[in-house]
C-alpha cells in the first residue's frame, strides 16, 4: 500500500466518514462525491489507488469499500497512542470517544507537572514523563500525541524519538525538528476556522 | 473572491502557516510546496485564483503573499466566536492562542451546566445557553464553535441557527442538520492520527 499519493491519504479518512453516513449497501461515485463534496472523477480516481473500481450501474459496496480503506490505512491494526501534556486538550483527546472507534488506543497519558501525575483521566492514570520510554517499550506505543505548550513541545518530541516513537502528532503551535525516518503531522486548530471565515466574507463581500 | 475552488480554499490556510514559517523576504513555488507538501504546479495554480502569479526567478514576495491570502480568506476582518459546550474540548478552544492571532476573538463562552455557569475560562465568564441569542445581537457573534457531546450538539446547532448564526464549525461527533444558507465544517480529531496510521503502515508492512 505503498505510493498512495499525499493528497489522496489525505481525504481516505474523509471517505471513511462519508461511508459510516450511507444507509445504503452501495453508494455511486457521485453520491459519495456528493457527501464528501469532492469531485466525482476525483472520488474514483482516488480509490482506484486502493484498486477499488466499483462496478458500473451499481457503484461501490460501502461495507467492502469501508474495508478496503480501512486496510490500506492500516486501521485494521490497533496502534497505540501516548498523549503527552494533560492539560484541556490533552485530557480532551484522552477522553475522546472517536480514538477507539477507529483502533487507535490511548495507552499512556504523561506530564511533567507533578499535581497531574498520579490524577485519573478518561479512565487512566497521568504517569511522570520519565516513564515514557519503559511504556514505549512494554505498551508497544507507536504515535505519539504532544499536547503540551509550544515552549515545552521541542523537548517533549526529542523524548518521544529517543525512546522510539516515530510518528508524532503535533498540536503544540510551533514547528518540531526531528531525525530522519520521523513523520511529525502538525494540527493547527484554526485551519478550520480560517475555512469558515472564507466562507463567511465570500456571502457577506460585496464582490 | 468568490469562486475560489473548495479543494483550494482548504490549502490556503496551509500556505498562510508555511509562509509565517519562511525567514526570507520571496520565496518560490518550489519552496512553498516543498514547505506544503504539495506539487508546485497545484501551488501556483492554487495561488492563480488570488490573482498572484509571483515574478519569474524570484518567486512571490512573502508579506504580500500573505496579505493576498489573509483578504480573500476574510483573515483581515475580526470575527467572533462563541463557543458552546465548555468542557475540556471547549476549555482548550477559548484558551487557544492561536484563534486571536488569526483575527478570532471568541466573545462567547456558553454551556447548560450550572456548575460551569458564572467559572472564568481563559480569562472569559461562562454563561448560560440562554444568553445566546441576546449576545450574537449585541457582539455580533458570527462563528458557532460546538464542542457539546454529541446528544446536545442538535439542539445547541438549532438554537444557534436560531440566533442568527451562519457558519457552525462542529467537534461533536455526530451529522448536524442545519436549514439552507447556514454552513456547518465538521472537525473529526481522530482524522489526523488517521493519516499518521497510514505512514506508520506503509513503512511497517511488507509490501
Amino acid at each position: 500500500m505503498k505510493g498512495i499519493p499525499p493528497a489522496t491519504v489525505n481525504r481516505l479518512p474523509l471517505y471513511l466518514r462519508c461511508l459510516a453516513e450511507c444507509d445504503t449497501q452501495t453508494v455511486s461515485s457521485e453520491r459519495l462525491a456528493d457527501l464528501a463534496k469532492v469531485n466525482s472523477a476525483k472520488v474514483r480516481k482516488d480509490l482506484s489507488f486502493l484498486g477499488s473500481y466499483g462496478t458500473r450501474g451499481v457503484g461501490y459496496d460501502v461495507a467492502h469499500l469501508t474495508y478496503q480503506i480501512e486496510r490500506a490505512m492500516g486501521l485494521t491494526k490497533d496502534w497505540a497512542v501516548a498523549i503527552v501534556g494533560i492539560g484541556n486538550l490533552g485530557s480532551a483527546l484522552a477522553a475522546y470517544g472517536g480514538f477507539s472507534e477507529k483502533g487507535f488506543a490511548v495507552l499512556g497519558l504523561f506530564d511533567s507537572d507533578p499535581a497531574k501525575i498520579g490524577t485519573s483521566v478518561g479512565g487512566r492514570k497521568v504517569e511522570a514523563l520519565s516513564k515514557l520510554e519503559d511504556a514505549v517499550k512494554k505498551r508497544g506505543l507507536s504515535i505519539g500525541v504532544v499536547t503540551t505548550p509550544a515552549s515545552a513541545a521541542q523537548e517533549v518530541a526529542d523524548r518521544l524519538t529517543a525512546a522510539g516513537i516515530t510518528s508524532i502528532l503535533n498540536f503544540a503551535p510551533t514547528v518540531l525538528h526531528v531525525p530522519d525516518g520521523v513523520s511529525v503531522r502538525r494540527v493547527d486548530l484554526s485551519t478550520e476556522l480560517q475555512i469558515c471565515s472564507y466562507y463567511l466574507n465570500s456571502v457577506s463581500a460585496p464582490t
